[in-house]
């Protein structure tokens, strides 16, 4: 894992407050290009904020399809200068790798920009992994997320400007954090540190994110097999639908002890039930 | 540009404050694949927010640098139900399109995910390029920008849920604006929509943005000529060194009034003018 500085550069700033320019030192969020190889071999560029470069890698490399478990690696060498991740599969599976850059090439024209090369609802066989863990979780639980992501996220005070993503027990213990500048890296750098710790599939695990949950975010979950998402502001519209697809609990503005539950709610302990109105059942 | 309304989805969910459920509709950001093609060759597929999709399939293929100018299109084709855009280039240019997508098919491979196909620092000809443009913009007019944008953004306030990009005149005032789940996504339907109007290069616009401006927002701002780029919240890292190294000049946490200047200040007038300590000229 690189130093935890790498993830702010510092610059000369005019600050202006009530007209008056004043120089002062800012640090902003470290965004640089980082080159994932496999065997030697360009696979992709990704835009990130230096730090756990392993682990966003591997991360990547599962959301994308390409590796299925840490076991499927020889090992991973990095240029932390050149901003270099090379993940070396072993000669049984190296042998595959002009396959699937070749299947990445075409996928990447079809579906690129956005989901960027990442899997579609269609192609996640939905129906055959359906997530179907039958744990609950406290709503006071729920409501502790924001600030014990907010305690472990030191880099977001400094430079407002990174997202965060957290991994809790169902008792809201913080497993593992990630900071990135693209919220979805957050998410493989943990999913991915997880991955090499052969923990996945992190179905006694809930992923809290500081930002919206986009459709990349429950999708890298479901692939984690991570049963419930949660973040602080809202979710889009394709998030939701996956969510309710895969039988994922999906939370949205989780903020002051207060959320919104936009899938799956059987997961959710409230202090009082409720019936639902008829013709909601399938949320 | 489709209808408004399309921009938002309905569902059914439930709100939970003090731990007591109700359930309530509510409305979310809408993101849908829209698949953009070239003479009904398949080019990209963006993850966007509905709405402004003519305007959007232009920015886009603008920033990938295949078109120029909309004096380049022959027409546009849209099929809102099934969400493609058909962008026709007439025949003097349509022999080139195989040509367009072996090379972005190249490039992807080389780039991908996070710059998306987009070109990078290297490639921008940054010197031949750079801004000049020598206007200069009150701080009380920049301290409007916030509240104006807002104002134009009718649907964050429904849903929270989406960035908003607006382009402004060197007086403040409000020239166009768009809103898309994905910021890169607002930015390219701002400049798309400038280019069908033959406004650009965008030399005495500004843009703001309502979130963070990475080196994404900065690029697309660049190439459309955008001599000033504002955003809400911080800048990246490589959104600072980018704004820096091509003349432009780029604010950050533009709140309350109050502002960061990150690269090129002599386009603000301030009410007090500062001279900059050693060492910092380049800012």
């Amino acid at each position: 894992m690189c130093a935890m500085a790498d993830a702010f550069q510092p610059f000369e700033v005019v600050r202006v407050e009530d007209q008056r320019p004043r120089w002062k030192t800012d640090r902003a969020a470290a965004e640089v290009p980082l080159e994932v190889r496999l065997n030697g071999q360009p696979f992709s560029v990704i835009m990130r904020t230096p730090g756990a470069d392993h682990d966003l890698a591997m991360g990547f490399l599962f959301s994308e399809g390409v590796i299925a478990g840490a076991h499927e690696i020889e090992r991973i060498d990095a240029n932390d200068r050149l901003h270099i991740v090379n993940v070396v599969l072993p000669p049984e599976r190296a042998v595959e790798i002009p396959a699937i850059l070749e299947q990445r090439r075409n996928f990447v024209m079809n579906s690129s920009c956005g989901l960027c090369g990442r899997r579609t609802l269609d192609s996640l066989e939905l129906g055959a992994r359906a997530v179907t863990a039958r744990w609950t979780i406290t709503a006071d639980t729920i409501g502790r997320l924001p600030a014990m992501l907010r305690e472990a996220q030191w880099a977001f005070a400094e430079t407002g400007g990174l997202h965060a993503a957290g991994l809790f027990d169902l008792e809201g213990n913080l497993e593992t954090t990630a900071e990135d500048v693209g919220r979805h890296n957050a998410v493989d750098k943990v999913i991915g540190r997880m991955l090499q710790l052969q923990r996945l599939p992190l179905d006694r695990s809930l992923l809290f994110v500081s930002g919206r949950s986009s459709f990349e975010i429950v999708q890298k979950a479901f692939l984690g097999g991570i049963p419930l998402v949660g973040a602080v502001s809202a979710p889009s519209s394709l998030a939701i639908e996956l969510a309710r697809a895969t039988g994922m609990t999906l939370l949205g503005f989780v903020r002051d002890g207060n959320f919104n539950i936009y899938a799956h709610p059987e997961r959710v302990q409230l202090a009082v039930a409720e019936t639902p109105p008829p013709g909601t059942a399938g949320l």
